[in-house]
């Protein structure tokens, strides 16, 4: 059941677009799951991709729209009217229909919403689409299985089952009042074991987690995971119960989380893959590099500044890159230990506590490569022992200084609510170079009095 | 119900516990939720949280054990003897029971083994300590409910409120033959909405998603996220079911994954926290900056060996941070990107191809770098123009080789099944610094004569 695309299959299909096979390719692609269909028109050209979209079987369409790339589902999109548009739409759970809603151009999302047959799913799609995509209303659907605390078992099984048939995944059945207030759960596995006579504000539990609509999506993941949630729901400024999250849409928050931490520790800026246009790559990579560029000019300002211990001492200028190589280093490890900290909320302390750990942190590895900096100046690299010296007491202040900014900068972002992954990569190396040149040649100059 | 612990709250604790308030201690304990407690008892010292543990309800202990800190929970053991820890294991499902018994020592593991009070808990226990902990095995838990297809609708659901006793979430009802072997699945949405008269081969579904015991536990993340499964079942080599995967402890191993990959990125080779001890962070830290050092005395000899350049051409010199930089970002860039995609398996296309494609996006950065360098060389640092030429081709060279190496490299380890993301972070930005100034001073070279 491991579904991988091979080459065969790839060519396969490729052979019967080709041929204009379409009931062979019809049959062969019934076989497969929706999200290898998917998987396979991201690998086909734009054509192709719709051609086999225009032969699946209509039940399958509206969940391969969900499943391929944005960038796909809007060239597709745009071959295809408002009504069909919206046919697929109303295949959709709320909580998709209003994620593709929102990516469609303002005109068409009026007119594919005036296409929408169910007046119910359309009123819960337009309400979804007014909040935040970054926030619990802009994760949760509508989609929910709720009763009355003043029912009795009887009419909540009856209505539960009519209320089922709309959601794919029961979790939890949610008990509100006649305002519609949460007060609490039911759970399947309770209801499967219980009498059916029994009242239902004698069996339901109090205790339920929520959260609110305006809560963030990655504070949601948090508290999902924590608490080992598969489904929570989410209710408004009076407590009312409007949607409710389920767990798969939380690993997604927590993939990209991750990825875009991943992508700003080297020096990318957007969400991009190996797959994207070069010019997507370029403007993701590119930013980065200029600025990059920028600190490269300010260490060749500041390199010149020290022209003088040219004549005499130039061997000092061989040792510039392992300077600035290992301030790099030790910054980045700095600063993505914090930025972890702080995404998986495991630091404790305050800062002052945080910078005296990583003082005696590096001075600990800082005292350990410098010995080996020592020794292998002198035997291996048979430099002369002033400048070894010299190369060693840098080594060891440039370590101090880079882990002491690669730990505070992300502290200090994230105080003032900016994103502490910004200061991991080319900002933090770079402002580490420059940092790690001056340091070792001011302690030359000072050692050596040039 | 957004839980933080909060300085009052930790304070409140340490002063109920430096005056042994144990009442009041319990009472507040008694009110939060064992997540929360575990957090709590992490910030505590050891015997603090000692303390905590042994006034803590019964029924709680177990999950507050499952939910700490791999280190403190060796601690809370340590004092604990073998019956003491079998009743804490007879509480937790199988999978939690077996992590918790792995991580104790040999001897005490058979003593606790044979203190389990319910037999065929600890058999299920016992069969799934034998597998590695990064297969289907290792991550399955035995608790599931399934029905034989020869059953009646009655007999099943009969049989199925007593199994469903045992487990805490049902997702699936998995349907198997006399031999045990998985045949299909019934939902229990299905249940809930059709007549009890009907017989079960006539209305479970036969498609079912299934991984082998020994499938990876990245390729079970991947399948479950692809196919948005919130459980699957294990087959075993026969193809019986002989456990069941659910989607929070596919969420811990995506959330590993991507941490060890930012970490790697990042130069950090073990799985630490920033609250880890200094001689922990050190061990995770220290290779790194030894690897990167031992490259930077290749880089001082390198340096060395164009001495002659000094006299002459020492402006040349400072350059150097400038040139090795750029080399070590884009490698990183390019590395990333492919470790990422390898992880995401969105990458398509040969090798070649990839590497065609990594030289366009180069030869574009780089002409627009080399332009931004070769102004800014001459208008912002006043070099001669020559240098300025030298730079600039350099540069671009630089950043094609570097983005090259970048992407290759992990390509390759990926191909000899070597995880690619230890070609990210410091070794990367290490052999490019080396190639950087090797490739530059010869470009010099050549256009000097030195």
């Amino acid at each position: 059941m491991q579904f991988k695309i091979s080459k065969e299959l790839l060519d396969q299909i490729n052979n019967l677009i080709l041929h204009n096979k379409e009931r062979e390719l019809h049959d062969l692609l019934s076989e497969l799951h929706y999200a290898d269909i998917a998987e396979i028109m991201e690998e086909l050209d734009d054509t192709q991709a719709s051609y086999i979209f225009s032969i699946l079987d209509s039940e399958k369409t509206a969940d391969v729209l969900m499943e391929i790339d944005e960038e796909l589902r809007e060239k597709i999109l745009k071959r295809m009217s408002a009504k069909e548009i919206a046919e697929e739409i109303d295949e959709l759970d709320t909580d998709d229909a209003a994620d593709i809603i929102a990516e469609l151009p303002q005109s068409k999302k009026e007119e594919v919403i005036s296409e929408l047959e169910d007046v119910e799913h359309a009123k819960d799609i337009v309400d979804l689409l007014r909040y935040d995509e970054d926030t619990a209303g802009g994760l949760m659907g509508k989609e929910l299985v709720k009763v009355n605390e003043n029912w009795n078992v009887l009419t909540c099984v009856k209505e539960m089952r009519l209320q089922a048939e709309n959601v794919t995944r029961v979790h939890s059945i949610y008990v509100v009042d006649d305002d519609n207030r949460l007060k609490g759960r039911l759970s399947l596995k309770d209801l499967l074991t219980t009498s059916t006579k029994t009242p239902i504000s004698e069996v339901y539990i109090k205790k339920v987690d929520y959260v609110r609509v305006n809560t963030s999506n990655t504070e949601v993941a948090r508290i999902m995971q924590k608490y080992d949630l598969e489904a929570i729901p989410v209710v408004d400024e009076m407590g009312r119960l409007v949607g409710r999250i389920t767990i798969d849409d939380i690993v997604d928050v927590i993939k990209e989380e991750a990825d875009k931490d991943y992508q700003l520790a080297a020096g990318i800026s957007q969400d991009v893959e190996a797959d994207d246009s070069i010019l997507d790559l370029t403007r993701a990579r590119l930013p980065w590099l200029v600025l990059a560029l920028f600190g490269g000019f300010i260490s060749v300002e500041m390199l010149s500044l020290f022209e003088g211990a040219m004549k005499e001492h130039y061997k000092l200028f061989f040792f510039t890159p392992l300077i600035a190589a290992m301030a790099g280093n030790v910054g980045v490890q700095s600063s993505a230990i914090i930025v972890q900290g702080l995404a998986n909320q495991s630091i404790s302390g305050s800062i002052l506590n945080r910078l005296l750990k990583e003082i005696s942190l590096s001075l600990l590895n800082g005292i350990i490569l410098a010995s080996i900096l020592f020794l292998g100046s002198h035997f291996l690299l048979g430099v002369e022992v002033k400048i070894g010296v010299i190369v060693t007491i840098a080594l060891v202040s440039v370590i101090i200084t880079a882990s002491l900014i690669g730990t505070s900068i992300p502290l200090i972002l994230d105080k003032f609510g900016i994103d502490p992954a910004l200061a991991t990569g080319p900002f933090i190396t770079t402002s580490n170079d420059i940092c790690g040149i001056l340091i070792y040649f001011s302690i030359a100059r000072m050692i050596l009095g040039f």
